[in-house]
């Protein structure tokens, strides 16, 4: 089962945080406070502007994004996984390597 | 009798969860926490956009449509069932197989 | 006496809600919660939009509409019967059979 | 002495409500509740568009209008008399015979 | 020393009300409340449209105006009078006589 | 150092009330209220419009401008000087002599 | 790893506070309250207009900006560092030397 999201919501699966113990090994999914980043998974068609046009929301599928400690209060389950709707402008911005 | 929703207005049917119990039975519409999932029923015309146009809404009749939890307030009883009222901009997007 | 609404207002006479008792005696006006319908009694030229021209209301006398729960709280007198006034953005929609 | 209202504000002297006693008695000005209704005194140029141009006023000189219960607290006196300050936008239609 | 004022300000010179006693004595300026009218002192080139352009306010030096009882609270003193500085919207018409 | 102002930023330099005692002696700086009048420093290239064009603010370098009592927090240190950082909006005039 | 911010948002790096001890020292980085300035890391391609068009932002990489007291409260990590999220609106001008 795939999510079609509408206008400009983007999907995102958030990145699960690793956490090493000082011995080495490594706590996936401990994290006490959970990472503000994630990978997109589906994007909208856009935002509607008043002229009734949409416009491309500006980050892609398989992009990494950075989004605001308040944002990803909203999720779904899709195939027993939870994934976050994110507005675009809740968005802040494209990790780049 | 029908409901025909006005602009940007979608009316939806609730999905009813059904539970499982250990023993392998179907407990339908018992669940603690309702689904936010439901069929969209009707669709309105559109939003009205400031030169006075409507704009399509983006679902349709049939759509397996998600939305917030704090949606899905809003409800009116047509021929003895519950129906949700939402505006377009509540549907976060379409689930599809 | 008549009414003639303003712009986008629209004039509702509000359902009575019909009760049976168990021994099948309707008992008229008693309802606990006063139901979210009613007929269109007159509507307004329509809203004013940004460029100063009015878009027709999509309701029209006779219609029977469903509103909001929070909504018609706005009443007015005429000729010692309570109407309604709603905005047409109140207006979920149009019950057809 | 006169009042030119500005733009889309219209100037409305409230209808004083008569009360007649059980014995026939009208008791005029003593109503517990004031009624929202009006003759309109003077009305505005209009509502300046976003484009600047002025909107004409939907009611006229003379015209009976009712308002919400919630309007109707911004008041002047002119010549000992008071009146109403309404914006358009607050009255809800006007009443014809 | 004068002021000029931005935009859609107006500068008002709030009216002294007078008191006459029961024996007949004036007494200017001891109005328990502040009249809510004054005389026009200076305006502002206009509010500034969507579009960059001004649109030229509705009084003029010398007018009369009246403005609600919660406006007339940002004042500036200019060559020891206590002038208003009022927003055009706050400014409900002008006293003809 | 200098500060240049984004949009339609204006900096201010707030005048310096000055205070003489009963025996004649001036004391500068030594005002209970700090006066809103100010020096323009700097402003900014205006205001940005809905179609994207910059409109000019209407005040310019060396103006004695007039603002509200509630204005005038938002402070910058530029060389060792405070200096107050004001939207046009917040200013309500300029004095003239 | 870089990070490419959407639309009108701005990356900073805050300027650490140097702080002198009376006998001469110098302590990087223990200002009690932060300074708002920092160099501008990378800038976002620009606010959207109604139109759907973007305009560019008026600060560039390598510019020191200087912000409001209650900005600055969004951060990210990227490689370490913490960097700040800033709106250009937030931003109010630029120091040049």
């Amino acid at each position: 089962m795939k999510i079609r999201p509408l206008h400009d919501r983007v999907v995102v699966r958030r990145k699960e945080e690793e956490q090493t113990t000082a011995g080495g090994i490594v706590l996936p999914g401990s994290a006490a406070e959970k990472p503000n980043q994630g990978e997109v998974v589906a994007v909208g068609t856009g935002r509607i502007l008043d002229n009734g046009e949409s416009r491309p929301v500006a980050v892609k599928e398989g992009d990494t994004v950075v989004f605001g400690k308040y944002s990803g209060s909203n999720t779904i389950e899709v195939d027993g996984e939870e994934l976050l709707i994110l507005n675009e402008s809740e968005i802040y911005g494209v990790l780049e390597s």
